[in-house]
């Protein structure tokens, strides 16, 4: 029908890439792409060569993404080679903060040209069939999804399935929020009874070595780091059925109540615990980041223990209980820093002025709704570095288009030196586990994160509108869709294929 | 572990039934229930006896709801059967607004038995496996679910699953809002045009005849009755893709606009068409209620019309509008009248004094938040029968447990007699579609339409605590998980067996 076709040919007009690339120039000049003559190639010049581990398999993954309806026996027309070239090697190992995810995909000739300067850039962007150059490159180094797999058990399926999405926005970190107060899914190979006694089930409702080596090396090859939080002292109930002498007995009336509290920070085991738990950590988890928690203290059952409050007097603490944390948390910190690992923590952990080592990154996750700027001022201002997450808790839905709140964050925005601004080294849209589990997380994600996803990939100015934001994220939407991901609707409308898998 | 031991014995312990039975009495005497030893029987008694298709139909979709993990080679210890009696015929019909869902079910000796009034229980109760005895019965008649299929398309299997699910929560209306302003998508065989311009798309994103009956006759050995609604004079911008004139033409500046408003009332073409799509829509819809909109209707382009002026002066209505929507309401109620339907209308219509016949249904959405009770005391004091939608428009999500808010609406507590409390013949979910398609409904549907349903099947004294219902919802919801609907988590917890279907 007609009404039909102008819709189709607008969807098809719009076809923009997301996020936005930041320089990009396309000429009226045609290419056909047809999947019987199209070819990914090594550029002759290139270090990575074929048996690069990561391209190898993201050529595959890119060819199905762009022929989803390939069949075989179409008319070969002039052949399409995208060449590929890397300017350093880096095939077998794993993303990093420092790796480079910039690319220059022109078409010099034949064939078109793809250069990257190293293996690590997520998506490949092959779909214009108008001759385009482009020259790409993040915003931030650091683009964060966090999932809380304690609150909800989340099947190795929808972690991997979230990886998948997170590459198509071009999320390179996967913040994995493992443990927390209800359950410790982690199945450590040291102390085997934190998941046997503290996982929703010892056998059903756990992460094996296997599951987290596969997660691991599923991000690996979609360019995605994975940071793992292991927070402590408080969200910690879960530990203490498989750790005995772990968390802090909490009194009442002079005697324990058999409540427990946060870690308990004032005995040797604690921290001969803590780092044997760590080194394994450490070990299993390649990343050099470890995310090490500190949120959320509360004091209650600590000032109800008389050994704590001894513990107080003699390291002259007073009645300051910010100074036992400040303490346990300086005290891991030094840990991971013997273990070659950089700590992410939460914001708090600054609050309390611990001493803290320089490069620590600090995440911010407090000032919402309009407040962060005053935090990333604040914090940035005592020289460290920082990840914005407070605009972006998405778990917190509400009745219609909120994904436009977050594109509308502007994180440099506050008040600072340009050295305070190049403190902020990324963002990360957080995805709490109160409600959610995997019959609900793939649409509350999607595509609400690639909102953030835009704005910390691309230039601000040239991402600056809503407006036009709204059509190539419809467009995008529906890509997501064609590719297996059950992301929602923005608002009324249609994609040409719809979700089918019920 | 003793941690997942104590979760289990809980669930287990919870074991409830909800929406909760009116008259439950259960014993501490046990019955093993064995797959190998188990079976569904036809009292001698009973009016329908086998071949009865909805009841042998019940029957073996009972028997894998029971045991899901049914394998062969148990041992056979004392057979169970489940022996039911139904009072009344009806195998071959459809449940009607005046089915009777009553059932009784006791274990007299052996065999147990289980009296239906009627064929259309929806969820025969052999859960127990403590010795008990239930009486029950629907508080309301009418407990519907609205689907919004014209915001977004549903493709067949989205509605198929969302009728098993309302079948476990004792839904028994299906309102297929099928059509509105974006789109058109039931395929009509008078007027093929209507799709076919006024679809998202002429062939994929249509409702043909045989989707129409599959979904009536899946719905039917539900005890589901599917109501259409055919919204007029307002949401119809789809409608005039593919019916010429139906549409009124807007003016501005004494020449026509291009864009068009309402049905046109004016024109004896209008009801010539309203009279032979209604007369193909009462044959392909059995049930004997018909729902004609009414909601909304902007008076704007109507008032920018000189055609519609003249025909104001003509009629004598001056310049109030809601004259000539009531002229136009009460033409087309009259028409359904003599298909020999039952006339369902949004509350508008009875808001603008329309004279419509006194069996006409007026479905209240207004008053939303709290004012809904004075919408309730208004109308049924003017005699009206209505169902209650207005708290329960459950597309607008919140962060957090909303769904005690539909728990806690109290339908009949509004100022009022008896008898105008008898006019309350139910309530309804709706489930607008602005946000919603295929790939957020089930989450975003269940289990929140759940806490409604139990509040219009249940005596309301014994559930009006939301605390004491919270367990047992959460036990459902876990139920509806192992029966593949994809239902959302109420909070922080587990089910045995998570959804798996990424």
């Amino acid at each position: 029908s007609a009404a039909a076709k102008i819709t189709t040919k607008r969807l098809h007009a719009v076809g923009g890439v997301w996020p936005m690339p930041q320089i990009s120039a396309s000429s009226p000049e045609q290419y056909p792409l047809n999947p019987e003559a199209f070819y990914f190639e090594y550029g002759r010049q290139s270090e990575a060569q074929p048996g690069c581990s990561v391209l190898d398999a993201a050529f595959k993954r890119y060819f199905s993404l762009i022929f989803p309806d390939y069949f075989p026996g179409g008319n070969v027309n002039r052949p399409f080679t995208l060449e590929v070239s890397v300017d350093h090697d880096g095939c077998d190992g794993y993303p990093s903060q420092e790796s480079s995810e910039r690319c220059k995909c022109a078409q010099f000739n034949e064939p078109e040209q793809n250069i990257l300067s190293s293996v690590w850039l997520q998506q490949m962007q092959p779909f214009f069939v108008n001759k385009t150059d482009i020259e790409d490159f993040p915003r931030f180094q650091f683009r964060g999804i966090l999932l809380d797999t304690s609150r909800h058990y989340l099947p190795v399926q929808a972690i991997l399935k979230t990886l998948d999405a997170m590459a198509y926005s071009k999320f390179n970190v996967f913040h994995w929020h493992i443990v927390d107060d209800p359950s410790f899914p982690y199945q450590s190979q040291t102390f085997p009874d934190l998941s046997a006694k503290g996982a929703f089930h010892p056998m059903t409702h756990i992460y094996t070595q296997t599951d987290v080596q596969r997660v691991i090396s599923y991000a690996r090859l979609r360019g995605i780091r994975v940071l793992p939080e292991f927070d402590s002292p408080g969200h910690t109930q879960s530990w203490g059925k498989g750790q005995s002498d772990l968390l802090t007995p909490c009194y009442k009336g002079g005697t324990p109540s058999g409540a427990f509290g946060p870690v308990n920070p004032t005995l040797p085991s604690t921290y001969q615990f803590i780092a044997r738990l760590f080194k394994e950590v450490s070990s299993v988890f390649p990343d050099s980041y470890i995310h090490l928690g500190g949120d959320e203290v509360n004091f209650f059952c600590w000032k109800s223990n008389p050994d704590v409050r001894a513990f107080m007097q003699k390291m002259g603490f007073g009645t300051d209980f910010t100074k036992l944390e400040a303490f346990y948390m300086e005290s891991i910190v030094n840990i991971t820093s013997t273990l070659n690992k950089t700590a992410i923590v939460w914001q708090d952990v600054f609050d309390y002025h611990e001493r803290i080592p320089e490069d620590t990154v600090l995440h911010i996750w407090k000032g919402v709704p309009y407040d962060y700027t005053k935090e990333l001022s604040r914090i940035t201002k005592a020289g460290k570095r920082v990840v914005l997450a407070a605009p972006w808790y998405i778990n917190h839905i509400a009745y219609g288009q909120d994904w436009r709140k977050s594109y509308t964050v502007q994180p440099l925005n506050f008040s600072g030196t340009e050295e305070q601004k190049k403190l902020v080294i990324g963002g990360e849209v957080c995805m709490w586990g109160e409600y959610v589990d995997a019959t609900n997380l793939t649409p509350r994600l999607w595509p609400r994160a690639s909102a953030a996803a835009e704005r910390l990939w691309s230039d601000e100015k040239q991402t600056s509108s809503v407006e036009k934001a709204f059509p190539r994220l419809q467009d995008f939407r529906c890509k997501l869709l064609r590719r297996g991901i059950q992301a929602e609707p923005l608002y009324v409308g249609h994609c040409r294929h719809e979700y089918q898998g019920i």
